[in-house]
């Protein structure tokens, strides 16, 4: 049980200079013992309402270092006080303010709100186990209109998809990875260092001045998996998942017109689905 | 990998009577080798549209006798057509259409959308493994105005929530359970017969002239889970997840009135959530 | 300006029985004079944290009567109290509980939420005008599986559509009519006495055992418009909104079988949508 | 009557280098007569989906210039080609697609999607009337997290708020303004040479040195229209309506701590709205 969607904004200052962190958290615990299922008796039960008072209370004293630093010291603190909790894992996702320029100039105090990718992260943590840390993007939504093809598949009696050389690859990105039993990371460092959110970028579109082949979905989502572990040291297993838009080249014969792929539907349901996990000693899932 | 959210309508006629079956339904595979992800060689991938084109032509040569029957049918064919599937899961729920009635009359093929809880249901299979089948009920709403309390729960600094021993108790409940290896199930008739809804709306509630005291979100889970075992000898394992809207008694004595819990605030964000899963022989985790 | 999903439950208890209405209002005014836009000055602004306060103080001492007499008495109160405002609208929109049943017994403190339409209101008054209430239902999803056609429509060189005799009719209704400068109506009453939910689907579906034909979503749309008007004196207005999903019957050719409308695609972008505002007088506007 | 979210892609190419343009179309049409309403007479209508073919065929053969000069083409398509249509009406609207850049490199053909305030359009027509267009930027969110005040308010018994002379300003904006009877205007030209976003982000924010104080939404409204007014001659009315998130400082004295606004919840119901109309000659509506 826990609580979910605890907001809040952060805000810091530095004179004139504000900085802000708007973020989202969720907070779940599991107890030593289900006596309060089983027999109604709430003497173990943090309530939910404490546990949202906790994260604030956090958020007031420590600020938000990182998405990552926060989630590990919310998780720390219900260890070290309740010797009731076994587990307890903790969400957080930000709310993409970015400052505001006018002509290149930062404000001091503006900001917008620029949903291109939602960075999150995730700690968990058992009673004498490790605390693990996850990190991640969702939400980032990309289109290719051009090298990508889907070739060579499987057929049978069911199949009516024609072999596409050159489609358009459209697709909403989900990817998180594990830092593996984390020590003194200093996740903001790591982020911006190995520009992760560039790596992925870069693994989707390929080269600016030609791009690179997409045989399938499935490629894609290796590349972008093989990048970001060839760059970045500290992750060992990284999950992506990869919903992709279909564009329906639009036959438009019957409206006298030949389309060579100018005019595109986007089929929005049914839509595909991939997800692969890869680890460094190739661990594979799909 | 998978196709997700394929929508139709199934349409059966008896005469004038017409009986309809609107479903969305996700269908994921795993493959023996990953060699698409990583070389980019296509030749067993089964395309995504094949994947939608199968489970059209399913429900048009066979209807969907229930929404159970229906996914494992699903997953029977892909588990004897395709011998590089290792895993398929496939998840069914349904659109909520009721027959209109006039005066008591029903109509013979006029629907109404009442969605009040929304059945589903989920079938997985592992090669050389046994056939899992999971139904249930998400998205109901449900409120009862007293009968509801907390109290007697943990305390430390960072505790505010004071004691209620009478508050409103409002939630969004999803239950699923797992009819553990099925042989010739008739699901619908284990539905209706054992009144699986009215069971769950009876835990929830207690008995019409006076409901039943819940001391917490967690025994209301509880009661739900043993009233649904105790009725339904299908049932192997029952998981419950609560999501509890909180409403808040407003504080009037600024404005000069006492507020006797009449006027009452819902507070959607954060939420409470309290997760639990029972079986049988009191396997339990929450 | 305004406040706007100003949502409250009011809950109002008979000994054990208890009734409840949650509900989201949204109020807006415009005052004498624009100078807070123009140079700042507040001092005729009355804020929405006391909009909002009021509207919960007459919730409080008065109760929700009805949706439509709650409207009006935000309406009178902002005309009568504050002489800097000019023109009052309220929006009231009902969260749809209802009393929950075990065998046929209702439930004394025990609801369930049930999103077959919504009703709502909207009360509007200028300063010196007469007050006008409009009521209706929204988000009322219906479906006919026959019955239903479009022929003989406009054609040229655009046109694709074939013409059919028999196709399915599927819908999201929005009807909202106006009371006219209403006197002490008891709006529930008219509701509940005139049926006249019951008659939207009725004018929507025709008799139970043979429905009645629709030559196109226009003419259903009269349909509706018509039985109220003549069903229910106190209307003066009715407009009445049918956005349509189109249902395709699934071309199976090319996996050998032949579709008898067995299996629909519903195809929820692009949709088609149809408005009327139909008067006693035959003022018309489409 | 018409067709609502016809979505498509138009995609053009140049060598290597491609130019994208995904949008949403409404397109409602008025007729002479409505035989089709009263009498079931469909032979002057032009089904929805011609509707949609016309849209699509006028993308393919010219293109998407600008979101205005697109919309005006569909208008007159309609106006020009059928004598049964007395209007019509067509809303355009963007998907943000903007170009991938690597290290500062714009990728040919891969972009991302950056929903930082949508662009719409507009525009309508009586047969014998002028074309009206309008333009437009919504789903802007911005935040101040200073120089923003309410004080001098109108107060009676009703008022719990608090003066207040520094607040956090955040809200969501739409803006939309109309080009009057517009000629032969390069409507990407205006948006582009008179920065009207920019215009917008610097009237909300003021100097990114220090800001400028804002002493109600209503002011802050205000100014930008009267910027956007007196920097884009083309614009004849300006609609402004900003809808606010409440940033609540948290009171955290029972948690024994001081909360100098450095913790802020954000009430996301209700909100407050504000809308203002602003013309050239001070025409003027709240």
């Amino acid at each position: 049980y826990g609580k979910n969607t605890i907001k809040f904004l952060r805000l810091h200052r530095e004179g004139k200079k504000h900085f802000i962190k708007e973020v989202e958290v969720c907070t779940h615990l599991r107890l030593t013992s289900p006596q309060e299922y089983l027999e109604g008796n709430n003497s173990l039960v943090i309530p939910t309402d404490t546990i949202k008072n906790i994260v604030l209370v956090l958020a007031k004293k420590n600020g938000i270092p990182s998405l990552e630093q926060f989630a590990i010291d919310i998780c720390n603190h219900f260890m070290t006080t309740f010797c009731q909790v076994v587990y307890v894992k903790t969400y957080v996702q930000e709310v993409p303010w970015q400052r505001l320029h006018e002509n290149g100039v930062p404000h001091v105090h503006s900001f917008i709100c620029v949903p291109d990718g939602i960075r999150f992260c995730e700690a968990e943590q058992c009673r004498n186990g490790p605390l693990v840390v996850f990190a991640g993007i969702k939400d980032l939504k990309l289109m290719k209109t051009t090298q990508s093809g889907f070739e060579g598949f499987y057929k049978n009696e069911h199949t009516t998809l024609p072999e596409r050389h050159d489609r358009i690859l459209c697709g909403e990105l989900f990817c998180k990875w594990s830092y593996g039993e984390c020590k003194d990371f200093d996740f903001d460092c790591i982020w911006y260092m190995n520009k992760i959110r560039e790596c992925i970028l870069e693994a989707f579109s390929g080269p600016p001045d030609c791009g690179e082949y997409s045989p399938s979905y499935q490629k894609t989502v290796n590349c972008i998996q093989m990048l970001v572990l060839s760059k970045v040291s500290q992750v060992q297993v990284i999950e992506v998942v990869l919903n992709n838009t279909f564009y329906n080249v639009l036959d438009m014969k019957n409206l006298g017109l030949t389309n060579d792929k100018e005019v595109l539907i986007p089929v929005e349901a049914p839509y595909g689905s991939c997800a692969c996990t890869l680890g460094r000693k190739m661990f594979f899932e799909a």
